[in-house]
């Protein structure tokens, strides 16, 4: 059928981490946080919820700006809301990116990245991570005009970051905006939130979907500079969040305590696995995300994720063309957590 | 600044319905339902906050796809769900509409669709209804390669309706797919859901937002064939719908009764509004939405609009270069339209 641009059909379409509808798999494969999301949360929903749902939600889900802002220590207007962050990456990649553009972004990332590009029509540019998964100058070369270059800091697979001061320098030396994918960025030691400020090349992306244990209500922001905000605002849908979803990621931030308690046990557990992973022999990238990123060159790893999958633990295996495979692990309770290294160790 | 496309650069962008914070006006503007939705919604909500947030949730929206499979008599792949039927014209547009290419449209119609086009650096070609709102020949000329054409049904701001025939007809000589938007369908006398079986080219756009007062809550639904479903869902962000839009937009449907109920108040508001208002001599289109578009030809209607907003009733002005002004009026409850009326007799 020719009804369809080419690049439509062309594409295989980005295939999610695979969702099981049985409640009893151990699904460590989708970075989910494994613990419930505040209560209050649940409150403000029902709060909102209450007042009904017949009128349209404010279209740049001003409550969840104004909390945001004050948590963040910025202004309202440097914030822009979506419905998950993927809705930011779709909108600053349509913003910026025209068919047959450069959109530039590291490899191995966010496959997602890619399927942005091809929708857009436009070239996707992957340049390499150094093996120890820092960037070289083929990162921040501006020869070929590039459109639009995505980070994800903490990076996934590896959970690996680059520090803001090298992030500051590769945005100076982009002739366009650098999007700071920080989905993971909480659980992380540093982030690059001020820099915004510096450089208005700079827009930086967040979703509650991870740290905020908020995956099933679709809520990410992004902070970039008010005269860019403005530009990403047309593209986006009029009311791109809802009533209910705004409520809910308002509350979360505004508890800041339980997202400390959240991060502070997401970490204990992630030393251990990263530790025990590699007493089973495997190299584990030092992470700063809610998941580690293990590889070995002993012995296939894809049979390990088969073998776990067939017991009920689901990990995500991830085969890179050109750069190897490896097991991402997301951080899961201390049980889940090990109830996997103890399967591992039975194949091992 | 050069960083954004200058297609995005040279838009206004579009402009929502006012949405006053104030929740002493009575609004009339933007087709929201004056009632409160099915007390089902509430509970479904409820029941899946009670099963939590973290995980993501079915990139599908696999729950809702069944039920309204079954409310519609049809198969669940039939079906593609969107945060909001604005995210489902959004993602027809990218995945048929290249930049430079064409997209039909109705004029006066859904002002949206050109803002689509716009963001898709597509060319939007106007075509004028007739004074009586019907369309003539222009509309179904494969000429000049359209890529895809809108027709909401019922219309805005007209609420007049085509014809399923007609629609079909329509549909048979476009060399393109037709988006037959039916955002106010439930308030009408018929609708278009059995013409996709007859032809592949038939989309059919459906918000939960106008007959089952679910504006905030931003659910909508396609129904096209399958193969071009599968198409489409490759444009679509991964998790573009969130748990509790899903769990409620299903109750919503699953309450047929409600829904039943609902219309025949908004009918019979309609028709006591449409007759009031030919009273004060105003020209009032036919109207199958809920809501009426009223003209006059002896005095100017904007002093009106302005009129009413002063005394804290909010209607919609709108003015269509070309074709000319009018209110358009939702219909609210019986009270707020009384005030409304009062309101406009007590000016002319």
């Amino acid at each position: 059928m020719a009804y369809f641009r080419p690049e439509i059909e062309a594409m295989t379409g980005y295939v999610p981490g695979e969702q099981p509808a049985e409640a009893e798999v151990v699904k460590l494969n989708t970075n989910e946080n494994p613990y419930r999301c505040s209560p209050a949360v649940a409150r403000a929903i029902e709060d909102a919820l209450g007042r009904g749902l017949a009128r349209y939600p404010h279209p740049m889900a001003e409550n969840f700006r104004r909390q945001a802002a004050e948590v963040l220590g910025i202004e309202p207007d440097w914030i822009l809301c979506g419905n998950g962050s993927d809705d930011l990456l779709t909108i600053v990649t349509r913003a910026l990116v025209g068919p047959g553009q450069r959109l530039r972004l590291p490899y191995p990332s966010y496959i997602l990245y890619k399927t942005l590009a091809e929708l857009q029509g436009a070239r996707a540019e992957e340049v390499r991570f150094r093996p120890d998964w820092t960037l070289d100058e083929g990162f921040f070369a501006g020869g070929n005009d590039p459109r639009l270059v995505f980070l994800a800091n903490p990076n996934s697979p590896s959970g690996t970051v680059i520090p803001p001061d090298a992030v500051l320098d590769i945005a100076r030396r982009l002739p366009c905006p650098l999007l700071v994918d920080e989905a993971y960025v909480d659980f992380a030691e540093m982030n690059c939130l001020d820099l915004v400020a510096q450089c208005d090349k700079i827009l930086v992306s967040r979703s509650l979907s991870k740290s905020y244990a908020l995956a099933g209500l679709r809520f990410g922001y992004l902070v970039a500079q008010p005269h860019m905000i403005e530009q990403f605002t047309k593209v986006k849908d009029s009311y791109n969040c809802d009533t209910l979803a705004a409520a809910g990621a308002a509350a979360a931030l505004a508890d800041r305590a339980w997202l400390a308690e959240n991060r502070a046990k997401i970490l204990a557990t992630r030393g251990r696995l990263a530790e025990a992973m590699r007493g089973l022999g495997f190299h584990v990238a030092p992470s700063q995300a809610n998941f580690v990123w293990c590889t070995r060159g002993d012995r296939p790893v894809r049979p390990l994720y088969e073998g776990l999958k067939r017991q009920g633990v689901l990990v995500r295996y991830m085969n890179y063309p050109g750069w190897g495979d490896g097991l991402r692990i997301s951080v899961g309770t201390d049980d889940q957590i090990d109830r996997c290294l103890k399967l591992l160790a039975e194949m091992l």
